[in-house]
């Protein structure tokens, strides 16, 4: 079998996306041309940027299975970013966040048109409603395009648990990440946890065991696809947890320091914080969830977290996480090119600038 | 075939219900134990109460195809009411309602949690968090019931689309809906297109055309469950436009004029404001929307409804659509028997008090 390449599969499934969303899109007019506006921002945001980590892995996944490239299957894989596009729709408005990839976060697209066309009534709450109602709908899009995916019946019957875990799981790491912040203590074991869900579970392991699902019953392979996708989730969180605090806003398309500014208790914090003394880590304790921190009180806090040690050694962790996602892929149930594939996925991961 | 009666349908869904939330609940409590307050609330929420008028009329749906009983068929069914879980979680949340069923709503729930635990953080964001998790949960739930529920997948492939254009007309008419409040204006036309999608489709012929095409193919039939659920679901909304004005707050569980204080473009209020007086159009329009309404000023608005004969215009509507709807019911294509159950819905939705 000759292997598509990583670029020429997230074409494959930004096209995929484009056709089934347009599909979407024009019922949505039909309706009502009031809703117009919702298929906008709707396709917008699907068809605009994404990495398509998810559907890459569960393609990958499907193929690393022995399968040789499918349409149907291709289009099932890519139905997972819709879960993806629901979870950062809510994401946002749960965080009160502005932005998202250098654009108004869509509660705020929502905002805008309440007071362009003079709505009366709270334009804030009219936005919050409209991205629920968005995101919602981008949740049950996810089955919908599954289900017209044109796959196998039995093949679905396979599948379909590992994408109803896979959702679960998203929405109690997000619960329990909300939470974390909330109980406002630093807890590395706790953080660890709530990256092993979010970015293990929900974004590699279950994607991948996903597509695996597709192409056959290898239970050998699940077990490889958690082998590498639980390290390797968990280092992609510690990677964002950097970016979180010291990405470069205009690759990230969010501003330097906004978890420090949301109060995020992330590994990173719970690593500064157990190396900081009494005095610097009050400070830290301060800066964080203080939304009107400027650049320079945000500077600051990036500096304790360089000179206490923890970047380096959250740097480390992420290295050390790394191998082992890489050691699982020698695995003789797994294609050797898709390993490659696996492989080049996970430095990519882990050395991303935003 | 002997065909069992409602009450005896509704209790069916309810264990269904029971069941499946049990195994779900002890998952998220598996996962984590802070997952306790997430399992409890919603068990809570699907299991106590809910008229499950949407998995009834798709069960009868299914009889009234001619099927004889069938579990797997009842548990297909029984997952719409998780979509409707979601709705009234996430509408909650939209309107900023605090209660629902005579309890907190359950963003206020969580809200208390928080307090209680003495978090850290703004409460409300919280519970606003948590609600917002908790219905997309319930969404993602709706989908996995149907696909446990042991239904045949030739089955399942002809009941999915319903199914997925059941969930996109319940988002649109939602947000039809927000935006004709922010709109504020009195426009009879639109106020009856949202009732349609809302009530309608959504609640009515959607739910019976899903059961419908879990049994069979016939399209006839199909045709007969739209000449029932579109005029019976108007009048449903219609009596839902009453009860928000004119509802007892013991019996309805929300607070009597809800719909005034909340400012909704219902097509009560259209019918009112093209009767009304320029000096009393303008004491309802400053009414509407005003959350700070006493139950003096409260009462000053019912007794306008009431005083310029759009109660009673309303009161007619809605007896017309219910002669609509049990004239459909005569079709040879429909069960008899589910005839029966049919118009005893039909006139029970239409002269509920709650």
């Amino acid at each position: 079998m000759v292997l598509p390449g990583i670029t020429q599969i997230r074409e494959a499934i930004d096209l995929e996306l484009l056709k089934f969303t347009r599909a979407r899109s024009s019922e949505l007019r039909e309706i009502d041309s009031h809703l117009a506006p919702v298929a906008e921002a709707l396709s917008e945001f699907i068809t605009d940027g994404g990495k398509r980590f998810r559907p890459i892995f569960a393609y990958l996944g499907y193929l690393g299975a022995g399968s040789t490239p499918n349409q149907s299957a291709l289009t099932a894989c890519a139905a997972l970013e819709l879960v993806h596009v629901c979870a950062l729709i809510h994401d946002d408005v749960m965080d009160g966040s502005d932005s998202r990839r250098n654009k108004p976060a869509l509660h705020k697209q929502f905002e805008e048109l309440h007071k362009m066309n003079g709505y009366k009534g709270d334009k804030e709450k009219f936005g919050v409603a409209a991205a629920i109602l968005l995101g919602d709908l981008a949740l049950s899009w996810s089955d919908q395009m599954i289900s017209e995916s044109g796959i196998a019946s039995q093949d679905s019957s396979r599948a379909a648990p590992l994408f109803h875990e896979m959702r679960a799981e998203l929405m109690a790491g997000q619960y329990l990440d909300v939470l974390e912040g909330s109980i406002g203590e630093f807890n590395l074991e706790r953080s660890r946890k709530i990256a092993r869900f979010k970015s293990g579970k929900y974004s590699i392991e279950r994607p991948l065991q996903f597509g695996a699902a597709l192409a056959n019953d290898d239970r050998e392979l699940r077990k490889v696809f958690s082998d590498y996708g639980l390290p390797l989730g968990e280092a992609f969180q510690l990677r964002d947890d950097i970016l979180g605090v010291f990405g470069d806003s205009a690759v990230t398309g969010k501003p330097s320091g906004d978890d420090i500014r949301e109060g995020k208790r992330t590994v990173l914090m719970a690593l500064t914080s157990s190396r900081l003394s009494a005095a610097d880590h009050l400070k830290l304790v301060e800066a964080l969830g203080n939304s009107n921190l400027d650049n320079f009180q945000v500077a600051q806090i990036q500096q304790l977290v360089k000179d206490c040690g923890a970047l380096a050694e959250c740097e480390e962790l992420i290295e050390d996480l790394l191998q082992q996602a890489l050691n699982s892929l020698k695995h003789p149930s797994l294609d050797k090119d898709v390993a490659d594939h696996l492989r080049g996925m996970a430095i990519a991961a882990t050395n991303r600038k935003s």
